[in-house]
């Protein structure tokens, strides 16, 4: 099948799975688990062969790290139990009113329809998007990179077998095989059959995506993400949270780029963040200010580009600011608005700061790394928007949906 | 100003319009309807400028009937109060949770940022979309077409001198005043500074946008609209929404397109319409099965074009069907996804008349000219989106904004 063609039976797909009762999904999803459990070792096995390859090709390791599915599968299979215990979004009536002239008016939450996902590395992406969209009454094609073939070509057909268990149209989901550059492009101009595009990997992917598509696009997963110190934060409090940002899975979105700590405080909190991370292998980018309270080979002079990096590794750029409001303006001026924090106790300062930061989620005392859909109660997500149209932040089942207005009136003429 | 200037200064305006107070917002609504009201006499002879320069250039009637202010003027200051009235959507918080971990999540509702809208014709529109854009703590720019111009540049001093008088940045409101195909295109890649693009006009200005922008955009406004009239519909309320639907307005988006009328009451129904129809100077498209019922010089075969066209005038499109369901494939292959109505006694053909029919607005017993921001009460609308992306039918001031996720810790950690 060429692309149009499997745009068509994508489309085609939508009028059952739209209408397909929550029981009907769920049996879909229980099934692809159950096919998961039972071909485990074939599925590692071809995760292996796509590791290798890769390895091979001298691939960077922090997307062998995200290629790899060895340390994945059990949580995946929990992710596919939390989608079934999920609400069905699809159905829900809302913004429900009578108007004064008798007119009843209501929104119906219906599915999107046909989600082209393209995405690298990954492979437990496959899973996680294939469950959502199904459970959410949508059809995927998926593009996954050709660094996961191996993986995507025995978890595809173990979904559309799980599908056509369940009664439901294997079509529903469609891995494309193998594909270049060019016929993504193909696949963006394909506005009479998709309806949303959503690209999960790289900048250079996501601009792409804006520049060639004539569908929708959703953007978002690059985080350039920050936490500042202020002058009242808790220190031990904020070393322990610091090193959680950082180091937990440093390859990821969410994790910790820059550190910007208030100067009033930097002489000793630096030399103690500074000291903790090393020990877990860390390098550090630091601002003039910075570098002249640590000497130490672990660190470096910032370069003007590192603030606008994300890093995606063990490095970590740490600024020194003099206030709350130069915190606020780097970051305005260098997040990605993709997630952002400050560590504080005071209670003026974090209300500042959560209502200046216009990011997809902004934090006080926590983490950057619980930005997800998993760890937001959402059961899994299709990717993590950056823009503000449609969705921000994580994006699960309900953010798959539409609705339509419904108008019901006794035979109402407009005056 | 260049469009690029243009753009930074719109941007550098969200800073101060997304803090102002509700307040302030309202200052700025009243000033401009104040304004409107003192200079009434200058508006409406510039719009007359204009109507006489479209006139001499032929311009089409509904075309000049979109650009008259002259009827339209007292209803834009109603509009006005309307948007005063409507509660602030800009930190309204919700979907507020507590995870079993601790974390405080919600959500924090916020303004999209720079809105570009592209339109044509109506002048209404640039004050309906001001009002919409300053509430919602959005800033905008305005293209209207060559058509409006002389309107449009005595309407935005005015809008920027409210904006003043109100403590806000007069960049907030900002017009293009003289652009032409290229210029669009160059706007549609500013994507660092505009945030969303709302084509308001014809089906080639959509295209042009989708084909050409880095920018989201939002697709709609092309209403080809249906109407079936069921066996079991009352006969004489029924003729009176048709009435409605086909020739209160018949210039605009939401007025009916195509009549589909059951067989089984064809022969009765048909004739009927025709004749009250015919006398408010309408002209008729039939199918061969209604034509062969009719014998009137009102009236001529339908060509298969013609159920894939947007009248916006005085003609009307009739098909005799067998069943509701294939009223419904018919409307499933031609609606554009606007508004699409049955006129029924039945609940349950209302009811799957309602799930199968995947229209921005669905109605049971009412004429399709209700999709509408100011009839579904909101006041007024920047768009009626046909696409099911961010948000679906009438936009207004919810429509107009995103959202960030709040979350709020003890200095927690992923684990």
């Amino acid at each position: 099948m060429n692309l149009k063609e499997m745009a068509i039976e994508a489309k085609k797909a939508t009028v059952k799975i739209r209408k397909a009762s929550t029981e009907q999904k769920n049996r879909a999803l229980f099934e692809i688990k159950m096919n998961l459990q039972k071909n485990k070792k074939a599925i590692l096995d071809a995760n292996v062969l796509d590791r290798n390859a890769a390895k091979e090709r001298g691939l960077d390791p922090s997307l062998l790290e995200r290629l790899s599915l060895e340390s994945k599968l059990d949580g995946i299979l929990l992710e596919l139990d939390q989608v079934i215990a999920l609400p069905d979004p699809i159905q829900e009536i809302f913004d429900e009113k009578l108007l004064p002239n008798g007119l009843k008016l209501s929104k119906r939450r219906v599915p999107i329809g046909v989600i082209g996902v393209i995405y690298e590395s990954r492979p437990n992406v496959t899973i996680d998007i294939s469950a959502l969209c199904i459970k959410s009454g949508n059809v995927a094609i998926l593009r996954g990179g050709s660094e996961t073939l191996h993986t995507n070509k025995i978890l595809v057909p173990l979904i559309q077998q799980s599908l056509l268990s369940a009664g439901l149209p294997e079509a529903s989901i469609q891995l494309i095989a193998n594909s270049d550059r060019s016929e993504i492009k193909e696949l963006l101009k394909l506005h009479q059959y998709i309806d949303l595009i959503i690209p999960r990997g790289s900048s250079v992917l996501q601009q792409f995506c804006l520049e060639n598509s004539q569908i929708p696009v959703i953007t978002g997963g690059v985080g350039i993400c920050h936490l500042f110190v202020d002058e009242t934060a808790h220190v031990d409090q904020s070393l322990k949270v610091i090193l959680n940002a950082k180091t937990q899975r440093p390859t990821v979105c969410n994790a910790l780029d820059t550190l910007l700590i208030h100067e009033s405080i930097a002489k000793t909190f630096l030399p103690q963040v500074v000291h903790l991370l090393k020990e877990k292998g860390c390098f550090f980018k630091l601002d003039d200010k910075a570098l002249s309270l640590v000497a130490d080979p672990s660190s470096s002079l910032a370069k003007t580009e590192d603030w606008d990096t994300e890093w995606l590794n063990l490095t970590l750029s740490i600024k020194i600011v003099p206030s709350l409001q130069e915190a606020i303006e780097h970051i305005q001026i260098h997040s990605t608005g993709h997630s952002d924090g400050i560590l504080t106790e005071n209670i003026s300062h974090a209300e500042t700061f959560l209502n200046e930061v216009d990011s997809a989620a902004v934090y006080v005392n926590a983490s950057t790394r619980f930005t997800d859909g998993g760890q937001f109660g959402l059961g899994a997500e299709v990717a993590i928007s950056t823009q503000k149209i449609h969705a921000r932040g994580p994006m699960a089942l309900r953010e798959l949906t539409s609705y339509k207005w419904i108008v019901l009136g006794n035979y109402h003429t407009r005056s």
